[in-house]
């Protein structure tokens, strides 16, 4: 191949440091790199239930893409992907076309609904800046409403979360730290105020070992939050959500219902033609589709099967970042005609934060961490992050250190 | 009269000057003095326009009325003022009944619509901290909405100010600065948005002379305001206003149009049965109804005739006080049966501020004042006022010196 095109669809966690791990191995004049995105910054997924509760700013979670790229090795284009011809080889843009040698779809998850009525159109997901800064306006919205209409609403502050896993409980911990503000802030009594997750399994977080999900328990039971086990959300309407527990269905109010108990791969992916197993590309052990050597998927779009436990790898930012920076070696080697090598999960673990210094994990052959231990640990995962991303200069820019000032 | 009960009704610039003039001049043992408010803060409406453009926050506009009174002279009662029943001598309450042996009526205004369609239930009003945060949020609310809808609306970035008088323009000045804010926050592109002022004259700000009028339109119309002169709304939906201009109307999509071109006096006062002008008590020159003895009415609730124009004294902030410390006297004088003295408004000039620094305004003897030495004249008032309200201690705490540091 005399220098390839080579596109990266999606500034995640895996198309981002495909590219940054590129533009290190390849030379100028070994390959065009072109990175598409519909917005002109990368964002860290994993801190978006901050920005969404309102405890952090955004802009704290989000980094230009032009801070990270090298603009003489990288074309960044700014625009939404609308499909893909893998024959053709070619990419539809909202606003023109890509031709590619080589392509790495790395295009995200959005929200699941499951078909349930009316969630598409009436709950709120965490998923992007700017669906997390419209939480955290909503929020804010009905809690300014509330004093101001002459038949008080319970609805505007009761908050829902759909969900007991790690996006919604590490949503509900910041809720938690943020509600008491929220209600100085409006002259709202506290108690009026009704924070409620509703979770399908018969616990929260129902991938964490007991000790981890009974210290997650007790840290969102001390501080307000209703647990709602063994339910599941049947409707959402404006103004309020219905849930089943035990065969009875219950009606509660509210104007802000939080989905967070479903994803699937970005629906690009399937529309485009790909072979999909629940929307998500059954990939090669080199991170290639089936189908095309040309074609490689990174992150939340790809499924990846563990050949010990015969089990989907989780599709977590960690394993999209082991990913991509496999892609990227095997690119390297695809443009240098060397051979591909296969991808190795390597699972590290996982915290849940549960609020400002509050967070339960595992991590390092299943040591079990609790409170600020496990909140260094998750910073530290974070920080390690931004240095492969941007070096040691965006670590210090954006990186957390909040237990240690 | 043995150890009257004082009561004063509403705790805005008029009943809170009465209220701390008389627990000064008045012993614990010779009244009963008792001050009845909705909320349990006192909140200066002259900057009620920053806080709903979200320039300033409201707790700098607002003073807890407990750091004001003196709790061994004056009871305060927090609740909602039902009716007046003045020959009984009763105040009906949210919550129960007061009886009084001298009254002071200071109810404040609220917004007046004319009757315009929709304009009660779609428009908002800068009259009270609840209404003024509502601005703030539902201005923030939309912006946050914008980038996440498919189809994108207009309507949520255009805001409509009906009314160019003083809290009109003070209003759109702040905007102006905020706007450019806003836009980053919500990565919008400024050229978006548009702010539009309607004012029925022919002219913004039609009490004042032409030299001030023409400073104030070219420093709102080079930060982007549209002034429309000689227009009037006509109609107010959710999400678009009608105005009429030569004869044609004209509909703006926008789903905030702020109400800023009338106020009326508190309906409970013509409620009542009080004899009323325009909703409002002509009083006799002691500041008394015409038919009660031991009723005074201040501030907006109040219609005082200027001896010499034979035109209604303005209700601004600067005579409700004046009004208020007469109250005070007389109170002081028919609890001692001596004669009570009339009042004299004493005009001393009014500055419309435009924004951070700058403003303009006439002050002693028609002198004119523009930009950031206006701005200075508007802060002394405000400081002056409120060393009057709660001494050199709550002028350092909430005083204006923006332009001195």
């Amino acid at each position: 191949m005399s220098k390839p095109n080579i596109v990266i669809l999606g500034a995640g966690y895996g198309g981002m440091i495909t590219t940054v791990k590129l533009q290190k191995s390849l030379l100028a004049e070994e390959a065009n790199i072109t990175l598409i995105n519909k917005h002109d910054y990368h964002y860290q997924s994993t801190w978006l239930h901050e920005n969404a509760a309102g405890t952090t700013h955004h802009d704290r979670t989000r980094i230009p893409i032009q801070d990270i790229i090298h603009r003489e090795k990288v074309q960044f284009i700014q625009d939404t992907v609308c499909a893909i011809d893998p024959e053709e080889k070619k990419v539809k843009l909202s606003d023109g076309e890509v031709s590619y040698d080589i392509l790495v779809i790395g295009l995200g998850f959005e929200a699941a609904t499951f078909g349930i009525e009316g969630l598409a159109e009436h709950s709120f997901t965490i998923n992007s800046i700017n669906s997390a800064r419209l939480i955290r306006e909503h929020i804010e919205y009905n809690f300014a409403l509330y004093n101001n209409e002459q038949r008080k609403k319970q609805a505007r502050l009761n908050i829902v979360v759909g969900g007991g896993g790690l996006t919604g409980v590490e949503f509900l911990g910041e809720l938690a730290n943020r509600v008491p503000e929220l209600c100085r802030e409006y002259d709202i009594d506290k108690a009026m105020v009704r924070i409620i997750n509703i979770e399908g399994a018969s616990t929260i977080l129902p991938n964490f070992e007991s000790q981890l999900v009974e210290y997650a328990i007790n840290s969102l039971e001390a501080r307000g939050i209703e647990l709602i086990t063994d339910a599941s959300i049947k409707e959402c309407q404006k103004d309020h959500v219905i849930y089943e527990k035990d065969g009875i269905e219950m009606e509660v109010p509210t104007m802000t219902t939080v989905w967070a108990a479903g994803v699937q791969a970005n629906e690009i992916v399937q529309q485009s033609g790909f072979q999909t197993t629940n929307g998500k590309v059954k990939v090669r052990k080199d991170m290639r589709t089936p189908e095309y050597d040309d074609v490689f998927v990174v992150g939340d779009c790809a499924l990846v099967m563990d050949e010990q436990t015969n089990r989907p790898v989780p599709a977590t930012a960690q394993i999209a970042v082991q990913e991509a920076s496999l892609v990227a070696q095997n690119i390297k080697a695809l443009v240098k005609g060397r051979e591909l090598q296969k991808f190795e999960p390597n699972l590290k673990g996982t915290v849940a934060s549960l609020g400002e210094d509050d967070a339960v994990g595992v991590v390092f052959n299943n040591r079990k961490l609790y409170g600020w231990k496990a909140m260094i640990m998750k910073q530290l995962i974070e920080n390690r992050y931004l240095y492969m991303l941007g070096g040691f200069k965006l670590m210090l820019k954006k990186g957390k250190f909040n237990l240690f000032v």
